[in-house]
């Protein structure tokens, strides 16, 4: 393989090369032809006098080259300043055409306001192409590549766990079904009860990465039927604060290392500020969340709402953490037990978990685990759920340290580093009730 | 957290310390207990004096306690060369149960053969904890890494692609069916399209690491209804010789971390000798691969079964690698076309594709794709795919660049490495046509 990317141009001034890459643009003036290629790394102008007449047959094909078709193009890379795109210019003796797109796109590529987003969606794979989406998968690669890197770091085990299992459980949402063979199969909500598994199994310290699947019939910007999942699970913690301080520490860590690769560009396409926390993020219990909210900001509801973070009080948890803490994360705890997974250990009857906000929107539910088999098994029973989790509880009875670990949505975090309005942004194909194409 | 790691622990000497494990084996005696502790990472004896009246609290303990429960001891660290286990031992001043096993374990833990293997499945949890399975796992997480690593460096984007699709399609195997609200969605076989969509893209070079799903109802050492797959795509390729060369400076790269990092305790556990590749590996058609099988081991099979690699050929094939290469991964290349998916490029009528074979079993399947979209239409008409791969093919009709990929098994690459009998064995949760459990 030889392909030149168009970021290490810079090398070859003055040497005959091979360049290939997208058509972005076409502009053909009476003397000359000017074309706009563009590869992953950046983007460089071929130039084609017309008036030399070894010319021909370029201009020819240059005249019925659809945008967006791809080319291959031999020839010579120039200095020249006058170029306002990198002060170079490609001038060659040879164009190839790869592959032709039809004359019309379905979707205006460079202008995400011309259609709406689900038009876009329908053609995603050219929806894809603009910088500004083309970069949301490569820095979000990058954020789960620091992300990797810290807990290995930390000797993390990444895990692969199954998502076909074989009872329908775990918590009160919506579960797929799937025909396995003779009898029915279920896709897994999470790899919760296995990443637990491997906590039992003597793993200490475990990761997984991997989607998770969600059968909620519902349509809303943070909502969708399958995403991926970052998920840790570490045993030998003493409580709660074990697992909240990992995660606060997870996150500065990723933060930082976007902003120091990703954070002009963030800036200049997303016009976000990558914030790096510079303190340990506030932590508040539940109920003095809505008196804070109540005192400072009027925020009023009924009492019978406040066992759970509403969508506003959410969102005025942002401002709160800002206005006393200057912090864009708050963490919140003390939840009531009926809000809260069967597994989450409890201390004079309330919930050792957290959940965590992030720019006002929940990103991740943590917890210490009940990691005792007798207590668990009341625990679900409580819950009416004993009979479905059987196989689960099953993994207490022989030992297993103590733990706990949390669960993020990467696209979820994706879309809020970057300030997108919608997951369905934030996701290289989105999947809804009324969405699996492409 | 403060959980001192056992391998760690010669830096506590003298110290008063706390130590956490699960308890793996208690030799109670007239005068003295010695218990062996586990974490993740080693083992220590705690050694507790009878005679001593101050420990009868802990004695009684011990005198009921069964293995494999999980404890938190406070103590002192000890050198003392006449201990087997590395020469110190913890004295200590408390012992505290944080989890009860059951008196009696279901299976054998340290002794593999004393049940079948599917009793063991059964109680996975617990057959992880052997030394032998415990570090397949931390090896395979270490390989992933060291593939990923590579990538990393050659710029490629890792992507997640959903696994709800909407067509059954791409091949001629099985696909499971989902109940997705009122209708039917199917089970991603691979990432394969969606990975050329990436390319479509622009992605130029992508890979992902995801469980693929196979409704094959077949019960062999080889397969499973659900793996994790290592997929990768890159576009920008002169022919398929560049994926080869792209897979095998992969795999080299992988095997030589591996032998570095874990060589010893794999010949150790699995005498398994890590054999890093000094050569490129050989390339042979396929055709030719059975006239140098029959000449050189007489093996003989009716020109019908030719057209493919039968599964003893793929065992020879390794023979005859090593034998005249001494590689232990051959190529094996011109497959005929009605053995191969439709969107394989072709040249002369014949497959620009290949699989490896390696230690005598295929690994991957591999080839430059066809990207021009009436010449893939074409070849999916072929094989009467075209409707079902309708919303696939859309992806070429606005430009694609050459491009070509492969995917492997990451649980069949740890069964070969560690020369593990069964698949069934390199995968955390194995899952089969009779097997959703755990």
């Amino acid at each position: 393989m030889n392909k030149i990317y168009f970021n290490e141009l810079e090398n070859y001034f003055d040497k005959e090369i091979e360049l290939s890459g997208f058509v972005e643009n076409i502009r053909n003036l009476q003397w000359v032809q000017f074309l706009v290629l563009r590869d992953s790394t950046d983007k460089i102008q071929v130039t084609i006098e017309k008036s030399d007449e070894s010319n021909a047959l370029m201009v020819e094909t240059v005249n019925t080259l659809p945008l967006e078709s791809t080319v291959k193009v031999i020839g010579v890379l120039k200095k020249n300043e006058k170029v306002k795109l990198r002060g170079m210019e490609f001038i060659p003796t040879k164009i190839e055409i790869t592959s032709k797109s039809e004359l019309e796109l379905p979707i205006n590529i460079h202008d995400k306001n011309a259609q709406l987003l689900d038009q876009r969606l329908d053609y995603r794979w050219l929806d894809l192409r603009s910088e500004y989406n083309f970069n949301i998968f490569k820095i979000q690669s990058d954020m789960v590549r620091f992300m990797r890197e810290f807990l290995y770091k930390k000797d993390f085990t990444e895990i692969h766990t199954p998502k076909l299992i074989g009872a329908a459980s775990e918590s009160g949402s919506e579960v797929f079904e799937v025909k396995y063979f003779d009898r029915k199969a279920y896709l897994a909500q999470s790899p919760q009860f296995y990443k637990q598994m491997a906590i039992a199994s003597g793993y200490d310290k475990v990761f997984e990465v991997a989607p998770v699947f969600r059968a909620e019939n519902s349509n809303t910007s943070r909502h969708t039927t399958e995403f991926t999942g970052f998920d840790l699970e570490f045993a030998y913690i003493n409580s709660y604060e074990d697992v909240m301080d990992l995660e606060e520490e997870l996150l500065t860590y990723t933060l930082s290392k976007l902003k120091e690769k990703h954070g002009d560009l963030i800036k200049k396409l997303y016009n976000q500020e990558i914030i790096v926390p510079e303190n340990k993020f506030p932590r508040i219990k539940l109920a003095d969340l809505y008196k804070e909210l109540e005192e400072r900001y009027n925020y009023k509801i009924d009492e019978s709402e406040m066992n759970d973070l509403t969508t506003e009080a959410e969102r005025l948890s942002y401002r709160y953490a800002m206005d006393k803490f200057n912090s864009e994360f708050i963490f919140v705890t003390d939840f009531p037990k009926d809000k809260r997974a069967f597994y989450h250990m409890r201390k004079n009857d309330v919930p050792e978990g957290y959940d965590l906000i992030y720019r006002g929107v929940e990103i991740t539910t943590g917890a210490q685990r009940e990691h005792r088999y007798d207590i668990l098994l009341n625990q679900a029973k409580e819950k009416a759920l004993d009979k479905d989790v059987e196989f689960y509880l099953e993994f207490f009875k022989y030992g297993c340290p103590p733990h706990g670990g949390f669960g993020l949505g990467i696209d979820r975090l994706t879309m809020l580093v970057l300030g997108l309005p919608s997951v369905k942004e934030s996701m290289f194909i989105f999947r809804g009730p009324n969405r699996l194409n492409p």
